[in-house]
């Protein structure tokens, strides 16, 4: 179970780990949209934009589905929440020990010094 | 500018599409840890785990510096910050098209239908 969990991690970092791929993802945030639609901006053959798109689908990121000859992509946003929620988990540990940080340089200031008078 | 912006983003999702990178980076997120540390839970060489922190400190994910003989790695939030901005702005203009969306049928269903009797 973790296993696969940390393998699905691997694919949505890995998928966003592309600049292209980043630019389809954002576009689709926008709405559905064509393979050539998803073209429209990136400088490559569609084979290429096709390839990228496969690595967004085995990431989960995007779902696309061919009616007659068009096929339209879009979003999962739940894919994009579990890469989310993996970073937001790593920041609440950080900002809990800058916390206990926190309040054990406010105790020890309010603690006398050894030595210090009283 | 945009350019360096994406390539830093590529750096960033490559460097967390690793599940031992990821290991590294929640020990990290607990406080500071040797590299010996960061090796213990994995099963790998400690070449192995250099080369993994080489990755992360390229990322800005992590930096390490030598004092002696040991070498005491720290995460760097701003990096991984980077990095949930970038999905939350996603997850916003998805959340701002849902609402469109739901405006729009709402709108639609106030609406008496063409045809329909007065």
């Amino acid at each position: 179970m973790l296993n696969q969990q940390a393998a699905a991690l691997d694919r949505l970092f890995k998928a966003l780990a592309d600049p292209s791929r980043r630019v389809m993802v954002e576009r689709l945030a926008r709405g559905p949209a064509s393979v050539s639609e998803l073209a429209r901006p990136l400088a490559m053959s569609l084979p290429a934009v096709v390839q990228h798109l496969q690595v967004l689908e085995a990431s989960g990121l995007v779902r696309s589905e061919k009616t007659g000859r068009v096929r339209t992509c879009r979003m999962e946003p739940a894919a994009l929440q579990a890469a989310e929620r993996w970073i937001a988990e790593r920041r609440a540990t950080w900002e809990r020990r800058l916390d206990r940080l926190g309040d054990f340089l406010a105790e020890d200031v309010g603690r006398p010094k050894r030595g210090s008078k009283p």
